[in-house]
């Protein structure tokens, strides 16, 4: 029996398989075994296929931790979740970097994120800042895992980039997935490290 | 006279006009008005384009700033210009991110930003690691300029979500650009104090 949930759940499959140049209405309509005019009494057009997908990545996320940690941790709790929600549908990033969030699903995840910052401190006209560069190390980084596994190759050009060379084969040479997850760790620790001098700078210096 | 810098000048040309899923050789070809088995004897294939087409956005970067600044200061300046260098070139996001790296001229840019790091006190092991979490918060600060202009809209479901809402609201209500220059800005600044901090830290608590 077709519905939004089946239809959206078959999208991520498609895109998950042959990725977002292939995700059309036709394609899968083909693939539910339906014509593409059916879709529609489903749901209405692209925009919510969309939508649906982007809530089942986001059903992947964990915001559980705002509710029991401090905003720091449970920040850096659910971007590891994100990252690997998008790790398994790596396909799906630039879709759905670049399309309107309106779900209520995906808006309650943020919900609990911005919440949590304002309750940590934060000031209502900062709290859009701190998601969205938060979420952009995030986009980014899942996108480094789409990246192939060496990403930079200084070939035979090795003597003129010596220390990038050198920086390559020292950091875990050969290991896509262990240098990655160092640069992620490393950079979310950062990030959230900045973040949290930022949150006392505002507060006067206190505590955070 | 076809030359591979014009190939890959026209290559941009077209991915800046119609997106990465328009750009093919075939089409390619079609546009500079010769047959696609023409450009083979001016370059190696797809790869060669995407390296040129990789090399025209990177020669918009600035890594000047390395040889005068302080480390924490020109990975702000190269931060800003990769990213302006994107934002003129959004469409190219998703192809360069995801293609490997081995043309003179990009890998120069990285030695650059890595033995500025390694002056900078930073260990070779980490350098990768460093580089790449930057480079990760710069692709995704990019895809956001490619969102649209009102990338969350509660509409109908603010009452459920009220921080969210009001945050949105209160961070430049309206202006899109603005709203993503601050988080931008917000994000790079954490991001670098951030890696002060871990660079004291790994200096012993000295002075960076």
């Amino acid at each position: 029996m077709l519905s939004a949930d089946l239809i959206a759940r078959e999208a991520l499959a498609l895109i998950d398989a042959e990725g977002t140049a292939a995700f059309s209405l036709p394609r899968l309509a083909d693939r539910l075994g339906v014509r593409t005019a059916s879709l529609y009494n489903h749901l209405d057009g692209r925009a919510a296929v969309v939508e649906g997908v982007r809530r089942l990545v986001v059903e992947e996320m964990d915001v559980s931790a705002f509710a029991v940690l401090p905003w720091p941790d449970a920040l850096a709790a659910w971007a590891r979740s994100y990252r690997a929600a998008f790790a398994r549908h790596p396909h799906a990033i630039d879709l759905l970097a670049t399309t309107t969030i309106s779900s209520p699903a995906t808006l309650a995840m943020y919900e609990a994120v911005v919440a949590a910052l304002a309750r940590g401190g934060w000031p209502r006209e900062r709290l859009v800042a701190v998601l969205t560069s938060v979420e952009s190390f995030l986009l980014g980084s899942a996108l480094d895992l789409v990246a192939p596994p060496l990403m930079i190759d200084p070939a035979g050009h090795a003597p003129r980039v010596p220390v990038l060379a050198a920086a390559l084969r020292a950091a875990h040479d050969g290991d896509k997935a262990a240098r990655a997850d160092q640069a992620f760790e490393a950079g979310l620790d950062a990030l959230i490290r900045g973040l949290v001098a930022q949150s006392e700078e505002l507060r006067g210096g206190g505590s955070g």
